[in-house]
């Protein structure tokens, strides 16, 4: 073997222990949730067929899907002496979406929705519905790598499906909001919206221009301000008129109560038709209604995080009913979250009309605002509670008894494996974060006692065993 | 989007719910067994550089590894208008060895270890050592799927590298004893040897054939017996004496201090060379007698299930001292878990000298060993604990402040999201084991009291809120 200096892929990332007790504290904060509102958990491989994968996620998705060679000789399929298909010096020359499918059959996960469409049509027999899942697993995305985005990053997904009572979505607003004040994050806000009150503004806007650029422009109103969409509509084909209508009813203002009424008004004098099955602003506004109904009856008491955000459009085309997204305010970040309901997820896979809705937080994002805001816990990052200084070797042997007495009593220790330099011992204590060292030097084995150091404090006490135990179990 | 059968690659697994909770609870023990001993979790990259990967798994390992292919056009490298490499006719004629250096950089994760080496190296300047990490991360080979045998399977590996301390050694022995324990399968024996004992039974045979040679028999002495044995080393050019003698050692018995002493004799009359570095037995005994004292002084009383056996060789060729296999005695299955010391395992990264332990469970293995031992906790499947039934709307409207009630009492629950058809509902729990289904008719919402069914027996309580959330708690 040559030497070689080694690296990681581009896009990719080690996490080191600190990292990881940050990440799992995050984690355990979402998995219990979840798993408290009835989400049961589900994995799937990492490996899926790209037959599966392709055509989801647009022609974009399919260019950013990582794919991932057949084994074997990749080049021939033989059976027996027979070549069943090879790669062709005309494929060459054909360029590599001939020669793919040729070498190629897996790919890599590229979001968790997919495969969950498909294990849902997998299993269709022996599921029972609604079937609510939760799926914490990383996803691969051959995007260029930049701060804040990778090619390999876990996804949170809660989702649940076959049926269609408004109840998830209110139990998603319950989820988020737990989640986010479980991790301190209070200072947020839940922006709800409908695909369908977004439909009937198209409407009311009088059939200019396409829905898809309407959404498109809206979505970027944080971004470039009411003059920049004013000009983009202006350019794809929408009159002023139009446009001063949509900015009205954007503009509805008030309480969630009073800015559901003033739309529907502005639905009614724009004569929205009440009937158009596609566009109907009506039903999206009875549906939120619904919801905000389910959280009052709840007792949800955190309303003022809550926001009717009449220009929420997201991107995904496959949304057909309420949509979410959550934005940290004291943050200056995009979304952490957001998710909302869709009628023909499994439709592709051959199961039409399931509906279902769900919701996805991005670790990553939630891990940084967790960082900027300082709201990581102390501990979060520790594992060893206690480190047992090596003296000599007569004092090893007594010291394996006591790290077995605090191990029994649930303390995390561990007896530093090399025998004297105790500068070094404290050295390693404080690099790794561990709280306390314990030691029992000649002087305290005489009276069958022990100093217990506090690091952060320098402060020594002289204690028992009994001591030590009931005080590391603080 | 045309409708299509969806499958998953050869060789993977979905894993729903109850599987995941079964497989949740086993690492779960694994890893606060590894925290309890002080070891932090570390968490590397699926995607890993093929120069990372390839030839640390021998030839037979570089044909298992999943390549991925490059992103982007992978039949040709340009900058600018300059193509820096391209995929030409007479690779394809040269065939694939040819071929995938050009279109494939990266690889998956084949095991724990390399990654973790590269690890070390990679961050040699800010680590502390000893530095002790556990990683339980899935790994990724191109094998022909059989029972058993998976293309994506979990490892949860423990190492501790920087210090040469036998401490480590009797740590992984209770490690190792802790988590079977934990997990109920008390019928096992966790064998122990050491490298350097085999290579001093090589020097007592009087150096016919190879090592290798003699390593590779003696592992198969499980499966074909001393017979089988004999004829191999025959053919492999040892004598009859050097057999007879082989099993002399091989077949020491007594306590492990006892086989200590038996092979110490047996060494002294072979004529083993005491000064022989690399084949020095009398090293590999000591340092078998200091793990058993740590073990001692700890107070480890589980001697019974610890098992010195000369016959153990495990065929990496890495280890150097110690080396660790786990046998459960009641279930017919090779080892599920292994491990051993390597002196140079960072050395093919540029960082020699660095001694390291370290072991690995098999989590599909111990999944297999508790099902057939109907050993996983009845409740390891289970997440939600009791179902609100949904009669109506207004009943709807109560039942919500209830949830909330109970998971504030932090009881996992749900309601069901539609009103009515109550055998639907309690299909619905049983099938997914939820333990409790919550009632409320009109008789018992007049005096403000539940019903509360206990599934598994179809026992009905008639309860205050106050009684339910007690029973719950239980």
């Amino acid at each position: 073997m040559s030497v070689q200096k080694p690296s990681i892929p581009q896009g990719t990332r080690d996490f080191g222990p600190a990292v990881v007790a940050r990440r799992n504290y995050i984690f355990g904060i979402i998995r219990r949730v979840f798993e408290k509102f009835g989400y049961a958990p589900l994995e799937t491989p990492t490996l899926e067929n790209l037959s599966v994968l392709t055509g989801k996620y647009g022609e974009e998705g399919d260019q950013l899907l990582f794919k991932v060679l057949n084994s074997g000789n990749f080049l021939k399929k033989q059976k027996g002496d027979v070549i069943k298909e090879e790669v062709t010096p005309d494929d060459l020359l054909a360029g590599p979406k001939k020669v793919l499918p040729k070498i190629a059959e897996k790919g890599l996960r590229y979001d968790l929705t997919v495969p969950f469409a498909r294990y849902v049509v997998m299993n269709r027999g022996t599921l029972t519905f609604p079937f609510k899942r939760y799926q914490i697993q990383p996803v691969w995305r051959a995007d260029r790598p930049q701060r804040g985005r990778y090619r390999e990053f876990y996804q949170c997904d809660a989702d649940v499906v076959g049926t269609d009572s408004l109840l998830c979505e209110a139990e998603i607003v319950l989820m988020m909001s737990e989640v986010l004040n479980a991790l301190g994050l209070t200072e947020h806000t839940i922006k709800i919206n409908h695909r369908r009150v977004l439909g009937a503004i198209y409407q009311a806007l009088g059939g200019e221009g396409t829905e898809t650029d309407l959404f498109t422009a809206i979505d970027k109103l944080d971004k470039i301000g009411r003059d920049g969409v004013e000009k983009e509509l202006a350019g794809r084909g929408f009159s002023e008129e139009a446009t001063v209508r949509l900015f009205d009813l954007l503009g509805v203002e008030g309480s969630f109560e009073e800015k559901l009424e003033r739309l529907l008004a502005g639905f009614v004098t724009a004569g929205v038709d009440a009937d158009n099955a596609t566009a109907d602003g009506y039903k999206g506004l009875q549906d939120l209604k619904r919801v905000l109904d389910y959280l009052r009856d709840f007792g949800f008491d955190k309303f003022e995080n809550l926001d009717f955000d009449v220009t929420l459009a997201r991107g995904l085309s496959y949304y057909t009913g309420c949509i979410f997204e959550i934005k940290i305010n004291n943050v200056n970040m995009s979304s952490v979250s957001g998710g909302g309901r869709y009628d023909n997820l499994t439709g592709a896979f051959g199961l039409p009309g399931v509906s279902g809705v769900g919701f996805s937080f991005g670790v990553d994002r939630l891990y940084d605002c967790l960082e900027e805001l300082n709201l990581f816990p102390p501990n979060a990052a520790t594992t060893t509670r206690c480190l047992v200084a090596n003296f000599d070797e007569e004092g090893e042997r007594t010291m394996l008894s006591v790290l077995r007495q605090l191990r029994e009593t649930g303390i995390s220790s561990e007896l530093y494996p090399e025998t004297g330099k105790l500068g070094r011992q404290f050295k390693y204590a404080d690099a790794k974060g561990i709280p306390f060292v314990l030691l029992q030097g000649s002087e305290e084995r005489a009276v069958g006692q022990f100093k217990l150091k506090t690091m952060s404090t320098g402060h020594e006490q002289t204690l028992t065993l009994a001591e030590v135990l009931a005080e590391l179990t603080k």
